[in-house]
């Protein structure tokens, strides 16, 4: 390795609470290495690589790079696209490479989940091949908590706090009005694991406490359990809050939604949920025959920095800082994991796993976790997730009664590569 | 009036932040008088005094009551049962003075918006015509804001603040993501008025901040307009993020709904599900040609204690003290209303509306708050709002980490009346 080069640090997939936490961890950490000299940002991930749309962060101001913490969403720019194979886009790769070689840059370090891990491992391997010197340090990164080789994934506390609290509010509302008002149907993300559905559950410390129900992409879902579900959360509550995943799926696999539009797929193949809750509602006042409300909390579930957990927060941070540690200690191809070494009390330290191992793998809600009729959550998981949301993390409050976030100056570097994109 | 008799509270209509801020203030200081003796909840506000279902608040526990200030929605129950003209519903007005009669009951404090009034003071004149000694105040609450006789209402602040911080973390979210995610639609509360809608702009500190466009139903909603503001903030920004008011009109003044309105069916014939969040994605899909996503905060954001205004939570307490302060003074038939006396330093008294004039009364938004383009607000809108959402209440947080509300006992009264309902 040279004695002193560049690293580049991007963000790629959907933004979270704590992305820029990570980002922070790894920032602050390289800025004190002597074998790092700039960081700079690729501007919305691998899109900022392809397009040599860099800025030094290195030259921004230290309070702003402190502020990140403090800042929800993805400070250095996100997106979604994807890399295919090797075979399908080696010109890519190869131009990565090019703007690496360019702005000598030796480290990058990639905050994601899979897809971002995959693309990091197959960059790593193309520099091997040609002998370009690199180390490539993925950071984990998923509101969605699927990734494996992890106990969890920064991102998914605060989510899991957020939909918690929510749950909870919806339901002192639901329990105000329920004489009209009976039934509030709460949306959640979670597109294939029902992770962040499940951490409503965590709002229901008595019987009487909301969501009643919660429904999991884990299992098919039932329009007649379903219903009959509604009807004995009627009968012993006189009311009813209904927590589903947006991933719904009935026993063929197939998705359920009620949405499908011009842009119905995502540049992943994805089909664009959203409309669940619209759908269960459609069933509640239909055969349950009461009013039900929805709620879809949308985008404002993953980027609620207002009521962020301190844990999460922290250790993204965490994640950040161990993955230039380790890439200075010579570790390459790796994705820094989170491994509990103890619940209580709550203790977490970081580990490695391979990055084509996570590029692969997928970690859904395990039975244990679901309750047995496939409308709730167990202890078990209440145990697993109550420590990931402990803390408040803080948050800047301005004359105005409003967060303060920060933005970076995001000086563009001068571009040395050719047009690519 | 004689020396010691009870007093009922009772709550209605939509739940708020801070309804029981309200509920708080009217018992502790009624706690304090030697003139009132017990204070009964009505459970689900003016059903509960139809039922005669009631419950002693004074026997329940102190530090539940003070925590009523750290609870969202409605403690004691609502209810949306309107009741009609004196000529309509004599029957429901003489048995709310029976069950009045029949509990000793001569102070009659309702917390709720203009239906409310009409209900308190259609009791207060019933009593007097047959010579039954009540006192009956009103307590603003309206999440809303349209109540008259009032600078603004208790509920609103705290909807203000959530929903301004809602349209900052999207915003975030949006500015991360914009390259596939191009657009984010919030969907807020507010059927009539706008004032909902217009707390979203508090958000927008710099031109680069979220929201770019604000629709109010106090404008008529131009599909064509709204086309050409996506497409002006797309060139100037690269991203777009909208708030609408759920109750968005056309110039027919016809509520744009997916369900029934203008735009309620696409291009197969299909109705499509969901309020006008989801209209307006259809267009900004088909007519901008960028992919949208919308969040609709739904009963959310009037339960949102975790990122309530603190300034909020006060002027609730306080018009429930003074409710109680002005009947033992002998003051009838009036309304508590906020007074601004200043803005810098934020000063505020609370004096008193004739109830049968905050009844027939309907405060939209005006148009010096609304700019011109009608997809915005004014500076003088800010200096309005901005005092409303400061301060940041008090909320307990447990040991899992969420709050903790609490709920009453409620251990019923014994009935002496007939049934009724």
């Amino acid at each position: 390795m040279v004695s002193k080069s560049n690293a580049i640090i991007a963000q790629s997939g959907g933004p979270t609470t704590v992305i820029n936490s990570s980002a922070c961890g790894v920032i602050q950490q390289a800025i004190k290495s002597s074998k790092i000299d700039k960081v700079f940002g690729a501007t919305n991930g691998i899109l900022g690589v392809l397009e040599e749309n860099l800025f030094d962060i290195t030259s921004e101001r230290p309070k702003d790079i402190e502020a990140l913490k403090r800042t929800p969403a993805a400070a250095i720019g996100s997106c979604r696209y994807k890399l295919k194979s090797m075979d399908e886009s080696k010109a890519d790769y190869e131009r990565i490479l090019d703007v690496f070689r360019a702005h000598d840059i030796h480290y990058f370090f990639y905050i994601g989940g899979n897809d971002s891990m995959d693309t990091a491992d197959k960059v790593n391997k193309l520099a091997k091949d040609t002998g370009y010197e690199l180390v490539c340090i993925g950071v984990p990164k998923t509101i969605d908590n699927d990734l494996a080789f992890t106990d969890h994934c920064p991102g998914y506390g605060s989510v899991a706090k957020y939909v918690a609290v929510s749950a909870m509010n919806a339901g002192k509302d639901t329990e105000a009005l329920y004489t009209t008002d009976t039934c509030t149907i709460l949306e959640v993300m979670g597109r294939n694991a029902g992770w962040i559905a499940a951490a409503a559950g965590l709002a229901r410390r008595e019987p009487e406490d909301s969501p009643n129900l919660i429904y999991l992409p884990e299992r098919a879902f039932s329009k007649e359990q379903f219903v009959n579900d509604c009807k004995d959360a009627l009968k012993e509550f006189g009311r009813i809050v209904v927590v589903c995943g947006e991933g719904l799926v009935d026993d063929k696999g197939e998705v359920i939604t009620a949405d499908a539009g011009v842009f119905d797929r995502d540049s992943f193949g994805h089909v664009q949920l959203g409309g669940i809750s619209e759908v269960l509602k459609d069933i509640v006042g239909k055969e349950v025959g009461v009013k039900a409300r929805c709620n879809k909390l949308g985008t404002n579930q993953r980027s609620a920095m207002h009521f962020a957990s301190l844990t999460d927060v922290n250790e993204a941070y965490l994640c950040g800082k161990m993955a230039v540690k380790h890439a200075l200690d010579g570790v390459n191809g790796k994705m820094v994991t989170l491994v509990r070494q103890s619940n209580s009390p709550y203790k977490c330290t970081t580990g490695l796993a391979v990055l084509s191992d996570v590029a692969n793998g997928e970690k859904k809600v395990p039975d244990y976790y679901i309750n047995q009729a496939g409308n709730g959550i167990t202890d078990a998981f209440k145990e697993y997730a109550t420590p990931l949301i402990r803390g408040e993390a803080e948050v800047t409050i301005g004359e105005d009664g409003l967060p303060v976030y920060m933005r970076f100056e995001r000086k563009p570097l001068e571009k040395k590569c050719a047009n690519y994109l």
